[in-house]
């Protein structure tokens, strides 16, 4: 009900604020006998953290993270794992600017007028933070998709008006080899550059700049997915929207496909020698009518800019008078290098839920 | 966890199928003492409802609505609402063609192998029918908000590559009005003659086409929305990506948001003299960290083509030979005319739930 | 949140007032491919049905139900499952006296205080009408419980001091033809007849009196029940607690087993030459850490005497003055004879719910 | 789904092996700025902690709890509260036996068969020592609470056939300092001094005896409780039931109830000059059609023995062959000294999660 859990199934539950003791995550209902490869859970982690390269915040991190349950012997026993990773690069100071004043565009108003109180040091709650714990969740659901033969790749597609051209996603090494040889997680090397260039350009000028993430499942058998509310890609959608700065999602077709008429929308089917079903083009993204079909499923997911600029702002503060305030603090100039790791969690998270719901009538 | 309810505390669970005896909704959450005008519910299910006009489907249903339970002398009770809409217009021999052959960017071929059986008629439970229960429910919800000067209020923005200009909704009467003016409810007349002329000339063609709608919530208080994974946009994408065909939704500054400058982006807080706060451009779409901050919320709502045309289509059938099939029956060239209740329907139902949600620590 | 709905996967949501146009019940996450005996169902419904015998209510309803939704050529679909039964045989006007009066130990003051509105016409939603929709359900949860080889059978153990003896259940058909073989069912035919004599010279006084059923599930498989708060016992007590009138519920050696020693009470484990495993005795229940060891599950449910009785008592009224009240209409001088329909149906219900919950993981 | 958590609104998840870093749990949906005492949530784990008299296990444990979210500057906040219990007596080495053995009338064997896995160390999860995070919980639900006026409190009624005459609960205070002026925790001194004196004996045996705890809810408003499935006393009957032990539950007239006739055990209202309206007598036990009525409510909680006795036990091992098992490690002889804190926690939490859905339509 206070909106802290995610899934039905494979159920997680994040708690925690950015200059708290720690933040965490407790996952519920990963199936017993998983093996733990805590290496992958702590590279996940990773990959989402502070401090990576010059077009991230500074903010050093080094986002360890301990399990405190629900694994013995380096399986899981199928009860809760508690997954805490502790606060350590607290620059509380940072933040005594928004006690009083409300940072445009930001949480403070609305989690003040809410609550009545707040954490105000680096966004409590509200922080970003907070998607550590369910990278080290997702990082959970994919050792189980593993098992599956399913995987979660994704890079960044766009930064400002730059747009990656499509990519390869055949080879889910070499995308994410690709992917991983720059500093903006781009799969297209050229493009990556363009990027770099320019969030280094507008970090430089104490602006941010927004962009978008694209996603692949592959490999994601038939069936997944409850008609009516809880379609396979309405749950992704959520997932996606409930990501700090989220401003947008479409899949397959997406946005565009409202602009096309049904004679090419349509996917046509075509039967194989071995039994499978496919479609000859995948307008539907991998869903139709909520459920998997067996093909890749792709979604994109839209990121506004980063609201803390270095530049005076107008604004009101907590006596509702007019104020002025200035961004304070390390912050990234640009979320989508990050959002990346968060993106293929969230994810992974859904399917590893909607996996285990149609196990249920097996 | 079957999928076919929707909202925590405004609960809904529709039920039916599209050719079955009824389809219906259970509400369970409304609170008592609320007036049923039942010929309100009528009209929201009437803006629905097939065969209104040249551009929607020929097939005749009156959609008529009945309750079974819980209101007493016109007013709520807090027991559940069990509404009724009896299916009347039944060709099942319509669909006597897809009973062993999956149409396609439908739902036969998921179902089929999801459940190991289906109701190929009409879809079964995969049609828009079902929607018709959404509408009902939120007629309830609508007639909650209400109570409270909350209005929610959508329009057709755009049909294939025709998008209309931005529209005011100041005055809530008028822009109903204006929409309501026209067979294809858009809110500006121009543009609508535009979308009506092309979505006619498509039937005319036995094609179909997508199209948007785009939804304004007036009068939201500030404070609805749970953080981290019930945003109070995360709940609404949900809604409206689980309405048949839908392919992207975006909020505030949405995809174009993706592309901007955090300078640019910000939406600056002001003080008014009677102690409000609002802010001087709204980017944010009305939500700021998931939590409504009363400002107008705005989303769109992307829906791909109907997948049902008058043409030959390579398909598969179910012994997973290949096969040909071509639509029957009566269907939309297009779905926003008739959507554009269902999105204000699921749009109130996630603002009555979010605002029951919040009442909780009042 | 509303409290209507009960179970995780096999979930069920009921709805209507004793004297609406109908009561009914959503069956959602019923597995497809069950087959549906309508008789069966009938059947069920006519153990719980009023004016079976002198010794219940005189009240004539047929309770015939009819299936809206969810079935197809007599198949499950995986789609909501809606039943409804139409009120039939409602003398509304026996109720008057209840409009603006309290009855004693009804939920006549507790329903006007907590929703400020109550249909007071035959107790409205708070009449044990209700569990009509109840055992519906658990027909169906029961045709499924069969494909798996398990039954859940009851019967009446106790009304006012008069107990039976242990009965043997160890084949269920003999055990289900002794116990229909009198109006009070309980499968002691001696002590059966010593209830009939009880009830029928208490409701020859105007008076009523409590009673216990005890219920038993045979072949339930190893593995059933969550630890922690969704013990299978624990979900069992919470649905025998939700039936109109019960006051207390104990399993295996109940609240006997308080007053054991640990020696005494512990259920040596043997192993059998097929592999099984059982206990030598059955103090636990048939349960274990919350989750089901393979031996029988039995537990009892207590009663309290109807609450509407001939005779004046003292009350208060709506405006707070005090007031007299004397039973009107065609009440049970006893429930339990009726009520072992109702333990079966949500002891199957749990089952069912928790048969599933288990396969999650297999 | 996966049965750790508990709770709609003010909700619990627990997580933590006996012999694993920690336990704990996280509150989610505590309102805020509620004023946090420490010393107060310490004091309530101090009474289940172990080691605290010669008739609880000797084993140690300061169980001191440490918050690391959801808290700040003494208030609550309105996010999760993560509370931790670190583990420190651990002595492993004690469980070996039970390694490959199971040990009758415990969770070992279902928890191997269920999950094909167990942390077999103190009962890993099936562990008592669980019950200490939802004792913090209930710390903090009691803090709510007593911001409402409302008390819960519960004290030792019965250890084997040793009964507490019935106690006064008048005044609060003093039922509880003359509880916990006893090791037995029994409101009355005499009974307390016989049961001490049993208990002692049946430890010197190597036995255990079972046990019964009462409580009590004072001053709950009218209102709590949703009717039909999510009743008051249901809610707290599976709260019970899902205690480790615990063997029946029965509130008000209780199992004593099914032997009473309507005539005695109906409730009459009486009105009060200041508009208050009572029932003469409480067989109701405070909650009427599943919803409080404002006057105490009242239930009992049946305690089998501990399982763990030091003496031989037939059993079986985990390869299916018959064995020997002999209890090891430290054990309680008695539970129900310890469980008054779990008991009223429990009932803490189920109180202020029904105080706060029914505020939800205020």
């Amino acid at each position: 009900m206070a909106g802290n859990s995610f899934g039905q199934i494979f159920k997680i539950t994040t708690f925690g604020e950015s200059h708290g003791a720690a933040i965490g995550v407790i996952v519920d209902g990963c199936p017993s006998n998983i093996e733990i490869d805590l290496d992958f859970i702590q590279n996940e982690l990773d990959k989402r953290k502070p401090g990576q390269s010059k077009i991230t915040t500074q903010r050093k991190e080094s986002d360890t993270c301990q399990i405190l349950s629900g694994v013995f012997e380096g399986k899981t026993t199928g009860t809760p794992i508690a997954i805490i990773i502790p606060n350590e690069d607290q620059k509380s100071k940072d933040y005594d600017h928004n006690k009083d004043t409300f940072r445009p565009s930001h949480a403070d108003y609305t989690y003040q007028t809410k609550y009545g109180i707040r954490d105000h040091r680096g966004g409590g709650r509200s922080s970003a933070r907070e998607t550590a714990a369910r990278v080290a969740a997702g990082a959970l659901a994919k050792l189980f998709l593993k098992q599956k033969g399913i995987d979660v790749i994704a890079h960044v597609s766009s930064v400002g008006f730059i747009d990656s051209p499509e990519v390869t996603t055949s080879n889910v090494d070499d995308f994410v080899k690709l992917r991983e040889s720059n500093i903006v997680r781009c799969a297209d090397a050229e493009t990556a550059d363009e990027m770099i260039h320019l969030i280094d350009s507008i970090r430089k000028e104490g602006d941010t700049i927004g962009g978008k993430v694209t996603c692949y499942i592959k490999n994601c058998p038939v069936g997944l997915g409850e008609p009516v509310f809880d379609k396979l890609h309405a749950d992704l959608g959520k997932a996606m929207l409930s990501i700090n700065a989220v401003h947008g999602f479409d899949y397959g077709s997406g946005f565009d496909g409202s602009t096309m008429r049904g004679s090419e929308h349509n996917d046509a089917f075509e039967a194989h020698e071995n039994g499978k079903i496919s479609t000859k083009t995948n307008y539907s993204g991998g869903v139709q009518g909520g459920i998997s079909n067996g093909m890749d499923i792709n979604f994109r997911v839209a990121f506004k800019p980063v609201a803390t600029i270095m530049s005076n702002q107008e604004t009101v503060n907590s006596a509702g008078e007019a104020a002025e305030i200035k961004g304070k603090g390390r912050h990234d100039p640009c979320v989508v290098p990050r959002a990346v790791a968060i993106v293929e969690a969230m994810a992974a998270l859904v399917i590893a839920d909607h996996y285990l719901r149609n196990q249920i009538y097996k």
